[in-house]
């Protein structure tokens, strides 16, 4: 039983400040004279190799003895797990996935009339050592920049040159930010959802059709962080979905999300109109004892707006919000979801799961973008967030779905409105119907808009959106994409030192410091082998120019050689004007240089021993 | 020797118009009631069935005529072919591709006097066939649109509910759109870049290493039209050049570009410094006569600009922009593309070539954006854009490059300024500099952004940017993933009809018409591929759910129930507050419904006989 472990390639672990907050350093040529690139790091232990990974034991519980010391928190008997849990009639396992061992049999809740959630801990003005590791991590270990100009245009955001642990106090008890943290699930590594931090993304798992590996289900997590997903929601549907989930939940550093209605309706055989409070409370409570770090509730899907969404071209496409509509209009009420909204509040303070209020109505293609429907219900969990909010429970909303461009922002600015900057957590947007298949990039486009005007978590696309299941790849190319996706977001926003990698990575490309290049990059292995399909041999990694132009023609060289004859003339780079009069001298070193530039690149064509297909084309620079 | 062909799956080539113009025409299930969706089509008669494709002949001569009777050109004795116009030292072309046969000896230019731009005729009032073409193009053979609501955010374009060949002529008059069309290219099918026409792609070729079959060098343009390159530009180099372009023009149904300083490059050996005017000038007119519709010239780069560009992080990443910064120092002085400016012009109104611009000093990295190098070069290039209009001849300008979100307004704003609303034409912009094997999207979310705000082209990136050279399969996703980037801005900016074919897929997604998913997309084979991937069963095409949720938890299927429910009741969409209250026929009906579905979802699932790596998670609805 194993997942992917090792760490990524070119830089290692390393654990920073009091609170040992984990972070990735990548390492540059020696000969570079550049210092090692910090970058965020979400992917746990299984990228240390020091760490010894064991999922049948779970990750160590980073934040037990936090949670303890706070004082509020008593442990009780866990409720007793029914066949149906796991989608089964009777108690029968057999075929199902094994139970993880030494399930905790005491969860911790709030003692009575207390209120674990960490929006509550900040509004009393205390500072958790989940505020300070969130500060540490969004920091990226730095000090306080002075060198870094600000860049940039935030929209109205507040983003700070420093992150303080008052600063996350402060978003956090103003509800701009959330740190997803049940108490029930101690390994996780502390991060913030907010528009004045980083952007965030989140990827989708779901268990398998048949399950008998939880290796292989696990892995599903595992590889996901390992790309850079921030959280991972479990949509896993039918059997065993109780025993995975508890597989995850144990070896899971990034806070786990669910969509509690999927259960409650496999509990009911799949019948909407069957589901009833008592059902759905029930499984708030199981999967709280797990240690799910944020619930997706479908409040907002009122009877009166159901009849603006018929009219729809694709109606309604969120599940959750389907099945209530479908609850709705059989019982003709309101969902017990919207009814009993406090008591679903009450039970997310004792365990500190945050809201995730979703958009049960989002538009599921263009035509649909921006309708009276999605917003009537925008509304409704503006209402809803301030209902949470006067019991001191976290809350995010979920966004969009199909939108084109120029109905984006009119999205985010609604949000921020209705909903108190509570964060805004959005599906894409895709910006266009027309391109199944590329689906992570027509939501990638929208994504990086809507991440730039606001957007705190951006959950991912992948390639086989709307046509089928992702395998491993797809789910590589979705968070590679998002992450991608949130960067240039975080660059447009003006998040402080966030271009850092991006100069890294120019300077690497610039001096032809392949290696640094693959290494600076998302994705390391991917950039590597794309370079040696035109040039494998060894000396191509250090060739002062590349497949696309060749020596005569690399635009990179040539400016090199324009540096180097200043730096000859000892000018400045001012100096060039006067320089040019002996010009003759450049014509004399880069005739030689290119002549030499030729026969190495020959030799290295030869290498290939096979026909370039595009040739010199196909490339940007011209 | 053959090359792709084949029509493109679900769609028949149609022509439309006393002009016969090509288009594609999607015809979707004989159930659906949907009318065929009409699609502009760039691939010319290589998907059309009933065309006789031999690449030996060419293609036929559609503009031959229209040129003729114009009355206002001469055939002359076409310039002697010299062997280092295929980059050989010799006249041996042993090796090297076999010339194209019956190769015009007699190329077309004005007469002594005569201008033959499409803008000259603009100017003076005439509608040049050239101009009908593209107005019935653009309008995709409709009628003037009353049924569709304009949407969309233009920027201050001008985009009518209607092309009408008037509307044309006066933006070619005023320079704001340009038609490619060298009169030694007649076998091209006219098309219009310009901000009020649908955004253009533009895709890079170059002829490999070792270029012996020419079928292989003609199918990489055939192929990249294929997908939807409005032109392509051959960047090729070394070898062989001049006899590839041949073979390229006489079967390019779209305009062709190209670099004339690489090969003038070629031709002194590769020595920037070597170069002349003489040698430049003769390229001109060699490949004016081939028929090249664009030339990119980079009369920009400016002896003051260099120094300012030296500073940067990446210096100077155009080539061409490159070698002539070298050139200037070497010589300490003004190009000779700046200083013989307007005899270059009185070249290309002698054939009706429109300038490329070349943005020689844009940024190649984060850091370089918008800084004082490139704008000071778009300043120059704003001055030559109205020296080149006195003369009537075409322009557009190449823009960046690297920018990130936030930059990217700026460039199209100051473009317009300062070029007198002379068409765009950019790369990308990447958005971030940190995912190399991934440009083909940190690029596609600014060409999305920078098409919406006013670019009327977008030169495409490949996913082998920075790292090598694209391979067939990398073509086809850089292509596939502008033209959903042109389509994502056709919609943001309000194209007439853009959306139809949006709402025409979303309509197929919702009623399961899978075929007419994949049929209506810009990719059919990748969509069905995924599609089964997952369900390959054939019953699964017309399975009434999809993969990703299953029957029970399908949402569109539950949609459809509760529509369905409120047909039987005779009763529109507001009909159903009152209607849930026999909600309980709603619950008999999808009891049975879910029951029915579960069964054809199992046997679905059995048929594919794998496991599904991802399960229910990894789509985008909850």
């Amino acid at each position: 039983m194993t997942v992917t472990t090792g760490s990524i390639r070119g830089s290692k672990k390393i654990h920073v400040g009091p609170r040992k907050v984990a972070m990735r350093e990548i390492h540059l040529e020696p000969g570079s004279g550049e210092p090692p690139v910090r970058v965020y790091d979400t992917s746990g232990p299984y990228t240390d190799p020091d760490a010894r990974i064991d999922i049948m034991a779970g990750l160590q519980q980073l934040r037990r003895d936090w949670i303890i010391e706070r004082g509020d928190v008593e442990d009780y008997d866990a409720r007793a797990i029914k066949p149906e849990d796991n989608g089964l009639k009777g108690p029968d396992r057999s075929g199902g996935v094994q139970p993880f061992p030494n399930v905790v049999q005491r969860p911790l809740r709030a003692k009575p009339g207390a209120n674990v959630s960490q929006m509550h801990y900040a509004r009393r003005g205390i500072i958790t050592p989940e505020m300070e590791y969130v500060a540490e991590r969004e920091n990226l270990g730095r000090a306080r920049l002075a060198e870094y100009v600000r860049d940039g245009q935030s929209w109205g955001a507040s983003i700070p040159d420093y992150v303080t642990p008052e600063f996350v106090r402060d978003e956090v008890a103003r509800g701009r930010a959330i740190i997803p943290s049940n108490i029930n699930h101690p390994e996780s590594e502390p991060m913030a959802i907010g528009r004045n931090f980083l952007v965030k993304i989140n990827a989708n798992i779901g268990n398998s059709a048949v399950a008998s590996d939880v290796a292989a289900e696990v892995d599903k997590l595992v590889w996901s962080i390992r790309w850079g997903a921030d959280t991972v929601m479990d949509l896993s549907t039918g059997r065993n979905i109780h025993d995975t989930r508890e597989w995850i939940l144990r070896n899971s550093p990034v806070p786990i999300g669910t969509v509690p209605i999927y259960q409650a309706l496999e509990k009911v055989g799949g019948i909407a109109e069957d589901l009833t409070w008592d059902v759905f409370r029930d499984t708030l409570i199981e999967q709280a004892e797990q240690g799910v770090d944020y619930f997706t509730i479908h409040a907002g899907v009122r009877l009166a707006y159901i009849p603006m969404a018929a009219k729809r071209v694709t109606g309604i496409v969120s599940r959750g919000g389907s099945i209530m509509a479908k609850w709705c209009l059989a019982h003709h009420r309101e969902s017990f979801l919207y009814e009993h909204f406090d008591e679903i509040t009450e039970i997310m303070k004792a365990y500190d799961i945050a809201y995730s209020l979703g958009d049960g109505l989002r538009p599921g293609s263009i035509a649909d973008a921006n309708d009276e429907a999605q917003f009537s219900e925008l509304y409704t969990l503006g209402e809803l967030t301030h209902r949470a909010w006067k019991q001191d429970v976290q809350v995010m909303i979920e966004g969009p779905g199909h939108v084109p461009m120029h109905k984006i922002k009119e999205n985010m600015e609604k949000q921020l409105q209705v909903c108190g900057e509570a964060p805004f957590y959005t599906l894409g947007p895709l910006t266009t119907d027309i391109a199944p298949g590329y689906d992570h990039i027509t939501s990638g486009i929208g994504a990086a808009q809507i991440g730039w005007y606001g957007t705190a978590m951006l959950c991912y696309v992948t390639p086989k959106e709307h046509l089928g299941l992702p395998d491993r790849d797809d789910v590589k190319v979705g968070v590679v994409t998002y992450k991608l996706a949130a960067h240039a977001a975080d660059l447009a926003k003006g998040h402080p030192a966030a271009q850092v990698r991006d100069d890294a990575l120019s300077r690497a490309r610039f001096e032809f410091r392949w290696r640094d290049q693959f290494n600076l990059s998302l994705d390391p292995e991917t950039a590597e082998q794309y370079h040696d399909q035109t040039l494998p041999a060894e000396g191509a990694k250090s060739a002062h120019f590349c497949s696309m132009c060749g020596p005569k023609f690399c635009s990179m060289k040539i400016t090199q050689e324009v540096r180097d004859f200043a730096a000859k003339k000892n000018q400045a780079a001012d100096g060039f004007l006067e320089a040019g009069l002996t010009g003759a001298e450049v014509a004399q070193a880069s005739k030689a240089a290119a002549l030499k530039g030729m026969e190495e690149m020959s030799r290295l064509f030869k290498a290939t021993g096979s026909e370039l297909y595009m040739g010199a084309g196909g490339r940007e620079h011209d």
